[in-house]
């Protein structure tokens, strides 16, 4: 059984991904990225569902992106609330080359691992808005992953999986229930006002909503109540 | 004056390459990892280095590599010493992933600043046994800066300048003397017996011992005394 890596961050689509690379037979090992975030409490999350999954493995690498900043996640900046339009322009909650960051700390993981096997959450509605969901940012850095490792220059070459890559949210959920993904477990939200509460206003929980809508499943986030 | 972000390890080649990027008329911003290392005590090197150059700004990123682990310099197991050949294999401090880890800091750190241009003093001595300083790391390296980062989204083109590549050790020692830098103040070991001291007998110590000789020039460094 070959074994893969997975970036868990707690969401429900990290959380199908590591599903999906289950299902595909992987042997499945996790890593998730405590980098300062606004919403930690999804590294909580994040354990769940490597609890829930039953992976082998799951391991949390710490590095302060707070130091560097430029983000609504990492900084002292506001997280928009009910944005008119979703998409298109890179949002403040944009971290600087964070996904650069994560593939980076995943390679290492994977190659002390012995995994060539590299899998991420990202997909159609992040990379419409973050440049490093994209795919050809993705077809890079497997370039970088061949030349910059030990196991690269010894013949490995390395493969990111992005197998929500083209899904609407919708899509990833309806994949995650058929796949046993108990959705419950994950969070969302970039602004969570109480631990494993969604704001319900934030961009990723009106995209959360909306896709349990549309896939027609009961949605079974806790959602902030209503100010006033 | 446009402005270049440098990682900065306390040792001579990233103080030489800082020193390159002021003499080629940058305003140069520096970018320390405290990464889990053993010899932690270059980034106190690194500070006294940013001072010296009069650096505008110094900022330190923590990433917890031992987490991962897989090297002498993070994990349990020894630096090797007196290594009758140095070069041709990837030595044991070889750190998975490291310069992966380290550019995507830097390009973090760039795009909030503004700035295009990172500065790097990987060379020759080390790309002969590290995969992550090789030439077509570095420029595969480039093309995930442009493709992953909002600003290379709006356009930005960042260059990745290695100024020692085809450098030996005794001429970045030679260079760094003309551009200024103090090498009393750089550190080198893999292995500091004690703060500020080079053990005199890792593939660091060795390679600055024999550079500073075939540069003819003073080696100000303190090395442990000989056992016995």
């Amino acid at each position: 059984m070959s074994r893969a890596v997975v970036l868990l961050s707690g969401g429900l689509d990290s959380a199908t991904a590591a599903a999906w690379a289950q299902a595909a037979g992987f042997e499945v090992a996790a890593l998730s990225v405590d980098y300062g975030q606004r919403q930690a409490c999804e590294l909580e999350a994040a354990r769940r569902v490597a609890a829930h999954l039953g992976l082998g493995e799951h391991r949390l690498v710490s590095v302060d992106l707070r130091a560097i900043g430029g983000s609504a996640l990492t900084a002292d900046l506001d997280v928009p609330k009910d944005r008119p339009e979703i998409g298109g322009d890179v949002p403040v909650t944009y971290v600087p080359a964070r996904n650069t960051v994560f593939l980076a700390l995943l390679t290492g993981f994977a190659e002390v691992l012995g995994a060539c096997d590299l899998v991420i959450g990202v997909n159609a509605q992040d990379y419409s808005g973050y440049p490093d969901c994209r795919p050809e940012f993705l077809r890079a850095f497997e370039e970088v992953a061949r030349l910059g490792t030990r196991a690269g220059a010894e013949g490995t070459r390395f493969a990111i999986h992005a197998p929500l890559l083209h899904l609407s949210k919708a899509g990833i959920i309806r994949l995650g229930a058929s796949l046993g993904v108990d959705h419950a477990l994950t969070l969302s939200c970039y602004d969570p006002p109480a631990p494993f509460v969604h704001c319900g206003h934030c961009d990723a929980c009106r995209l959360r909503r909306a896709g349990f809508a549309e896939a027609g499943l009961p949605d079974p986030s806790a959602y902030a109540p209503v100010a006033g």
